[in-house]
Formats: C-alpha cells, structure tokens, sequence
C-alpha cells in the first residue's frame, strides 16, 4: 500500500510497496479517510528530533475500522472514527483517567503512530488497541482528522483554566494561527470570557475578530502590554494562553497575567524565561500543557458535531506530501492541510 | 417620595410620602432607576408568606448612587449599581466567600429589600452596606435590574454544573420563563453542551430555539422523556435545570437524567418526589439551589456588558404596580416587568 | 476447582468440581487469596434479586495472577492483586475515566463477577480484562480484599465532597458498620473535618470514637438531631454520609445538613424520603452514590499500603460459606469475614 | 502605649508614648495577646525593603476586643480574635470571595498591619475593618498568633494542590522550618499522600518524621533527587512544595516533580530558575503563591481548635525585640517567637 514514510534527517518519501497490517488482539486497522500535516512533523524531519527510526509520518488520523483484532467488540467495519494520538502504557493511573498525554511511562514508549511508530499517512494504519479510537459518527474524516491535535491540545489548555475563565474576567490568546485560531473558537463557545487575540499580521487579527475574539492587540508593538493591560483593567488577564512559545511572547504573557492567573505555553517556540520571586505576579500558576486526554477528544468531537468549532482544511493526495511540508516551511498553508490517499 | 408599599396581605399601595432615608456608616442611598416585578413578589402579596410586615416592594434593584454613609469609600454619587438581593450577617463564613444567599443566619434575618426590608420600588433605596452594591459602568439600570434574580438565579445554578456541562453532554431546561429564558443564553454563552428546551406552548419552544436550543420537546407530550432520551442516547441527560419544579416537571427530571449528572430543581412550584434507592440513577445529585453570590452577580454583569444575554423588558410606572401584578398574575408580562419612578 | 455456588433463591452449595478456566485475549487467571462477603451477597441470595442466574459468588477479590491471556502485557504469574468490581463496557466515556461504576451500558451489562457473573469464591477467577486489576504490591490479599468494596464505596463516597470537608466543618457518619467504621478512618486521615459519629449501640460508639470520631451520639436518641446541631452550631453540618439508608436515617440527615451541604446515602436500606422545596435546606445536594471507580481504587490501596486505614478481618474456609452468611444474617460478624480456599 | 517601632534601616525602638487609638466606624480596637516575630520582619529591617515609612512591627497578631467602632455590630469587648494580615481593598472580586492576598489593588494599598502600617507588637492595635478579624474562641491568643501567617501560608499553598495529594501519591515539603514544619502537620492531616520531607540538618530531619514524614532526604546530598525518585518509582512526585526558594532548591523541585504535578515555590529565598519547553515536565503547574485568604484562616482556627497542628513557640517582652530579632538573625529561634505586652 502507499504511504508518505519518514526515512531519516530531510529524507520523506512516499512509498508504494507498504505491507497492509493485520490486527490482532485488541488492534484495529483503519481505511485512511484523511492525515493532519503538523508543524511537529517539521521538528522531526528538518532537526531530526526521533533519531534513526524509520516509520510512516501522520499524527492527525482519521477513518473508518477495515478490521479488527479477535478481542475487539465494541468496533466493527465502516465505523468513522478518529485515533487519540499520544499512545500510553494504557494501564497506569493517567492513562486508566485516559489522560495518555501524561502517561508515567511515555519517556520509555516513544509518542505514538506518526512519531516514531508508523502513522497515518497510508492507505491503512494499525492502531495498538481500540481504546485510542473516538467515533466521529456522521463527521467527514477528511474534515475531522485535524480536530485529533490542532483542536484537542488548545481544548485541553482551554479546559484547565475554565474556573478561572468566568464572564468578568479577560484571556490573552497569543498566536492565531493552527491552534490559536480553533482555541479562540473553544473560547467563544465555552467561556463567557472576554477574548484579546494577539498576532503580529492585520489579517490574522481580522481573522480573530471574524472567529469571536471582542479585542485584538499586534504582539509586535512595542507597547502590546500597555495596550492589553489598558484593555483589561486593573484585574489585568486572568488567563493567558501562549501558542507561539518564544521568549518574546512569553514575555509579553508575564506582564499581564493578573496575580492568581494562569499563564499557560502551549507552543514549541523553544523560549525561555528566568523565573525569580520578583518576576510573575504572586500566584500565577506558569504550565507547558501537553496535548489532551482521550475524553477530551470526545468533548471536541462534540464540538465539532454541533458545529461549534470549524477548522479551515487544504486538501492534497499522499504524494504531494513533500510540496505541502515545503509550502507549510514557507508558511503558505491556511489553516490545516490535509492528505488523503 | 413615592413609594410601592406592601400593607399586608393583598393590600399593595403607591404612597407618596415616605421619608428620604439618610445613609450613615457604610450605608448607601440609591436614587433609583428601575425595580423588578418578581413572581416571588405575588407569593408575598397573595399567599401573605412574610407575615404581618409593612415594606417597601421591589428586590430586583438599579440606580445611581445618591449618598453615601461617612465610612464609605468606594463609591460615589453618579455611580450606576445593582443591589444585590440576599442581605446575609456579611461575617459568617458563606458572606465572607460572598454567598450571601447561603448565610448561617439566613433564617434570623429575613430576607433582604423588597422581601420585607424596604425594597427598590422608591424614588430611593437605602442600602445597609456597599458591599451589597455591584458597579454596572456603562449599562443602563432600568435594563439592568433584572439582572440581579432573573439572571442571577440561573446563572448560579448553571455554574455549580459547569464541570459536567461538557459539549458532548446535553442539558435540559425546563421552563423557558424569565429565568429560564436566560438560562438557555448563559448555558450557549459558557458551555458547549448542546440544550434541549422543555415548555408547554409552541412559541416559548420557538423562542428558546432563538435563543440557542438545539432541541426543543414540549413537556406536556405524554412521551416527553421517551423524546428527550432518543436525542440523548444511552448517556442520557447529564444535568437538568428545572425552572418550574412542579411535580411533573420533577418527575420528567428524575426520568432523562443521567448516573452521575445533576437534577437541578430552581423553580418553586411545590413539587413533590418520593426519593428512594430505586428511584434515582445512581449518583445524580438533586439539589435546589438559592439565588446566587455577590461575585457571581459581578460575572452576570460580565455577560450583560459583553451584550452575551439579554432580557425582555416592558417598562412600567411606579403608579402602575398594581396594573403590572395583574398583567402577571394573568401570565401577560412577556419576560420582564421593570417599575421606574 | 472448589467454588462457592448460587443455585438460586436461598440455595448457595459449596461445588468441588467447576472446571478452571482458560484466559484468552487480555482475560487474566487469578488464583485467589480472599473473597470477602459482603451483606450485598445477602440481598441476592434471600431476596433472589438476579432472578435465575447461576454463578459463584464472591465480589470482593484477591489473589495472585496465575495465567494470562495472550495481548496481556502488564501482568505476570505472581502478581499481587484486587480485583475492581464493578465492570462495565471499558468504552463509553465513565469507563474511560475509569469509572465503571457509572458505565452508560450498565443496565445491559449486570454487575461483574459475584454479583450474575462468576466471582471470587472460587480457587481460580477467570477476570475479563487486565484493566480490572489493581496491583497491591506487598499487601496481603486475604486482608486486602475487602477494599474493593468496603474501603472503596466511603472512598469514593468521602472524594467526591472533599472540597466541603474543611477543618473548620463538621461531618457525620450514621452507621459505624462495614463501611461506616472505614469512613470514619478515611475522614480521619484525608480531611480536617471534625467527625461526628452516629450509631445505635454504645460499642460501636465508642469503636467509632477510638478510629477517630470527635463525637459521638446514639441516633435511636429522640433528640439525636439536636444533639448533633448542637455540637455544631449554627453553621450546621456540611456532610452528612449515611450508611444505613433507612427512613429514620434519611431523615435525621435531613434535619442536621447545612445550607449548601451534601447528603449522600451510600446505604442500600431502602428508606424514603418526600422530597420538596419546603423540605432540605437550599442548596443541599442529595445523592446515593455507587461503589467507585478503578483509579480510586488505586487510591485505597495507597491507603492501605500507608497502613492509614485497618479492616478488621474475620478468616474463614470456603467450606464454611453458608455458616459464614448464618453468621452476618444474625449481625455476628464483627468488621469483615473473608474467605479463603 | 508601648509599642516596637520601626524608624527605618536597622533602626528598631521601643518607645512608650504611642497614643492609643480611638476605633471609628467599622474600625476595631484590640488588646493584643501576642504578636508573631517573622522573617520577613528582617527583611524589612535589615534590607529597608518599605522605604521610609516609620510604624509598628508585627503582623501576626491575636488579642482581644477592647472597643469597636460605632457600625461594627458583630464583635464585643473581650472576644478573643486573629488579625487577618494582608489587608485589601475590600471591595474588589478577590476581597469579595475573602482573597485580599491578592488584591486587585495590592500594589497601591501596601501590605497592611506590621508591613507598613501599625502592626501588633503593641498594647493596642487599630484593625481598620472587623471583616479582617477571626474569632478563636477558646485558643490562647499568645499561642495562636503565628497561625495567622506560619501557618496561613502553608495551609493555602496546600489547599490549592488538595486534588492532587491523593494516598497513592508523593509530596516533598523542602524545609522544615516555621513554615514547613506546620505545612507537614497539614499534610498528615488534610491529605492521604505519603510524605517525603528535605532539609539539610538531621535534627530537622527527625523532627519532620515525629510531625508524620513517611520519609526524609537531606536536601545537601548530591544525589537527593535520585533518593526521591528511588522512593517515589516511575510515577515521579505529584507535588513539591518549596519553603526555602533559593536556586538550588528549585532546581531540586523541577527534577523531581511529575508530569500535570504541582511546583510551588513559597520561600522568598530569592532563587532563579530558567523556564523552557525542555526544563520541567509536561503540564507541571509552577507557582508561587502569597499568604491566604480570609476563610482559609478560618479553617487554620480550625485545625488549631481540633489540636490537629502545634506550633512550637517561645515566648518574650516587647522590651527584649531587638534581642529576639538578634536569636533570628542567627537561627537560634526554635519553632516561632511571640511577643508579649
């Protein structure tokens, strides 16, 4: 079968010779309806981040159960379903509260199907167990597969603080771009929070305002804080959710995150902060989220079901696969891209 | 200055000559701008639950502050405020975290202006405390009053809930009145669960619809719960408001909600139910909250600045209250009644 | 192998040829240490309330991993462990945090091993999937047991209103029995509530008042409901437990619950109580959870493990089952009879 | 009156003729019992950290009503009462839910009695509003004072992490000292999680153990955290709390907190800590908190009224302050000091 296979450090090709797998036990393979292509799927073939594996890529998957393992009751052929991306142990007290993400042994496991064990971008792929399936019901999987990642991992940054997130209060989300633009879509639907969108292009910030955030700020003025701060009041930000992650924009979040706030860096941006008793307001509670929990993949397949989120999709077959992760490095790509086979 | 008093039972009269009260210590004087007309107000007027007591009307209260006792520093004349209804000790535990509403010594005290303490329905109202005031800024109090029961309430309610108010959850409000009306705003504004509205006639079902449900079944249908739990499915309802809390309605509650959800009983229509172990689905939590808390009223005020809710007012003249008790008493207010001076 | 059998309504017979089963697929084969008898087993088999089924008893389980089925990864022969209760589908969203006991497919289902499905009064207990294992590590399964039920049920019970059992409350257990006399411990180590204890003979008051209880009154007192507001002044009670579940025990929570507190009835005694807005205090919730959940069971075992709470066990052979259930029939049993091959 | 007085830089006095004030308003007059000697004292005197105010030390204060202002209605000559300490507006949202520990308007306000206005260590203290005091009831206020910060500010740190510090978990108290030492009695009190205590001195080391350590580690090991690890296994520490707060103690938190586990820093020791998306843990929530709320001292009284916390105390003369903040300086105070009048 066809399949888009990472074969080391700039080396992705796709292949056509991929031996279709057979589940056995608790597995399930999967007719590939569509793939998420990732920034994370950069960090691995542009730094080479996962070593000498060989393996095919696609962590956002989504399609329908072709067969299932001896043991597997509760899946059969034609199901539309998602696969829950961070694979744990499965037996551990995280993973028994599904929380996979925070796995206690994900440091031995490796990161799942796409991350260094074959992923979805291929005819067929065989997920370890049909506990990291999700049913999608009537959802397009072409159209679902981004909601495994580019919506559950700001869901679950969301999700967190929704204590914090009451209708008198403010949230700062920095970075509208894959999954800044779906958490400001989250915001609006679950918190009656007012939303400041930050991002340093005027048609990212009308993108904002079109998609429910009430102000938005350019991250690149040199008075952003002062102008947020002027915003929010003397209560300053009660919640800031920064999907950039560089030292800038960390930066930026310390200065208005109100005392007893959440500051909360959900991207890769390789920042750094130095933390002292005089730096961060007294308080604030400063995290790096790791993508979601199976049952928060569920939360967001409602979401998605009652049409609440929408995520804007560019559709390409498994061989352009190269030109899309080119057209993504020159930051072309408008939402999410997908492939299909 | 003109005044709606209640006399006694069913004797409601507009006076004319009632005395300007004098703020003192961390008292407050309002010049009122709008008072709302509460069901709860008929329940005093013709039932006579509050006894023998004569008093000024009126516990949904908005105006301008007027004058303020001489250890007051927070507020100043030209303010815009809402009274916060239940007046607790204000030093218990449950005032101290603001819930007034559940103060230990709720049943020494009586209940607060206009529930037999001199209420809002006056040229001006003498507040015992600023901490009983909540800023509104820029809304205009006579569309505001409501805000402090009629949104207040439900808000409340739907908070204690919000933790299982998961958007693949449903919710069901029965009752689409003047609370209820809100609750169905506030749960589209803070929740993504998908909201299934119960009434009795076709156009309160078409207004919830406009409001936000996502479904609507009219409760007086025999089968009302065999509709509703077809829309949910085997995870039946996690959490039902009621906002009548009548006997049937109760009973429709016990049938659609889910093991481990919340049957929520705000109305106070006298219903009755037989609890008992085979009664219930396991773990569902009934309860029959109380109002709400100071700081909850500030996060409605939230919502209503952010234009997020909004309640159908029809604007009457002091000397019109009895007329009003009458239109309402024939079910002929359409949301809710405000008084001005 | 040796099994304790019910045949039907009031006939339990001591089998010595059942066939030892064969794990398949993530089925697992214990050999047990204990199976702990509970009054549950009573109801079915005096009362015959699941109908015609015929199985080996026993729900409260321990022992050691003898054989595993083929996709079984995480266990080995040798193994240390409980068995979780409560089994449900293992996919709906209860079963994937782990809370089975409120599984959306229970009613379909039944209630696991001992209770319609083979449990654990038997040499060997075929477990359907490894996710139902608890490892105990260097507890003894005979004395473990009973946590699967016993410490599990309060646990569970006592979790869910942690965030209201503050050092500044008061909290009462009715009925200082099986379960009752574990709450008391699991109060006493996980919260700084103080602990009023209820009970109708003075021995399992003054039992109570050595495992931790501050207090202590005779609930067939005429006053006791005085007794115990006295005590805790006007706050009132913040949380009632209730393990008996009888009409009088329903009603005495009724009388001393605070305002925003929670009355949970884990006793199955099949009492009732009118329910109605003049009836509990605002705010109050009312609820009759059910056992608990896998990674609370984890918790009980960290319990144990930290010797913080103590069952008192009473060892008896299998061959002595019906003697065993004559025994607690006539309220002899003292803390918890398990049995063992 | 008499009074220890602060004039500026190093320069502490005892003086006599302080005029005792006259309470206005809701402004209360207490006779004061004892007044807690704090750390933080010697930062303000020996690092002049508050500029040129000149007033009087102490702000862990406790004592008895003497005279109350004319609208102060709850409180009587001679009830025995905590000052709450970090005194706040009042009247925004935080103060509203009793949190003026953070204050909307701290940075304006100052820090309240014995940070910058007239503390306690003083015949006579004014407290400016009755909501900052807490009855004790029947505690000596010469043993209760310290609980209004030695213990406050672990009480609330630990408060925040109670979902966390479940019986299968692991929670490391770096330093034994005032603060720390209270925080270990919370621990075994309020939370099942097993308890692993640092400090650099075996005397400390032992004295956590006889307050419920399960186990300690001397922090000044090279290897500590790999000892940390080894008793807490693969699940890691679930929540750190660090009462030193200098660099190395935090490096020792961020290598041996677990994923989604809590770090919370609550020494002002002045340590750095450089934060990036390859330092801590996935989802570690890193904090440092101040001080506590109003309701939370009440829970503290609690605690104490229960004699479930102790705090070792010595007891001194105003006159000899400088000698006391000398035995302070060179860490000779065992447990906290108290000053009496």
């Amino acid at each position: 079968m066809k399949a888009v296979r990472y074969f080391g450090h700039k080396d992705v090709r796709v292949v056509n010779d991929l031996e279709k797998p057979t589940p056995k036990g608790d597995e399930v393979l999967l007719k590939i309806g569509g793939a998420g292509v990732c920034h994370s799927d950069l960090h691995i073939i542009d730094e080479g981040t996962v070593g000498d594996l060989v393996f095919t890529l696609g962590h956002e998957n989504a399609g329908w159960v072709e067969e299932v393992g001896d043991t597997v009751t509760d899946y059969k052929k034609g199901d539309a379903v998602l696969v829950y991306g961070p694979w744990g142990c499965g037996h551990c007290k995280p993973c028994q509260q599904s929380k996979e993400n925070y796995c206690n042994h994900q440091s031995e496991l490796g990161y799942g199907g796409g991350l260094g064990l074959d992923g979805g971008m291929s005819e067929y792929m065989l997920v370890p167990s049909s506990r990291l399936l999700v049913p999608i019901h009537d959802l397009d999987p072409v159209i679902a597969a981004p909601l495994t990642d580019a919506a559950l991992t700001p869901y679950s940054a969301i999700k967190k603080s929704l204590p914090k997130l009451m209708p008198d209060e403010f949230v700062v989300v920095i970075g509208v771009g894959g999954l800044g633009h779906v958490a400001v879509q989250i915001l609006r639907e679950m918190t009656g929070a007012a939303i400041i969108a930050c991002d340093v292009t005027e048609d990212k910030l009308e993108f904002a305002k079109s998609l429910g955030a009430a102000y938005t700020v350019n991250s690149k003025d040199a008075d952003a804080a002062e102008q947020i701060l002027k915003i929010a009041g003397i209560q300053k930000v009660k919640v800031v959710l920064d999907f950039v992650g560089a030292t800038p924009t960390i930066e930026l979040g310390t200065k208005i995150v109100s005392m007893d706030g959440d500051l909360t860096i959900v991207g890769l941006g390789g920042g750094y902060y130095e933390y002292s008793m005089n730096g961060l307001p007294f308080g604030v509670s400063m995290s790096n989220p790791y993508w979601g929990s199976r049952t928060e993949l569920m939360e967001v397949v409602g979401l998605a079901r009652q049409k609440k989120i929408h995520i804007e999709i560019e559709q390409y077959k498994f061989d352009q696969a190269n030109e899309v992760y080119d057209r993504m490095r020159q930051g072309k790509i408008k939402g999410r891209a997908v492939l299909t086979p």
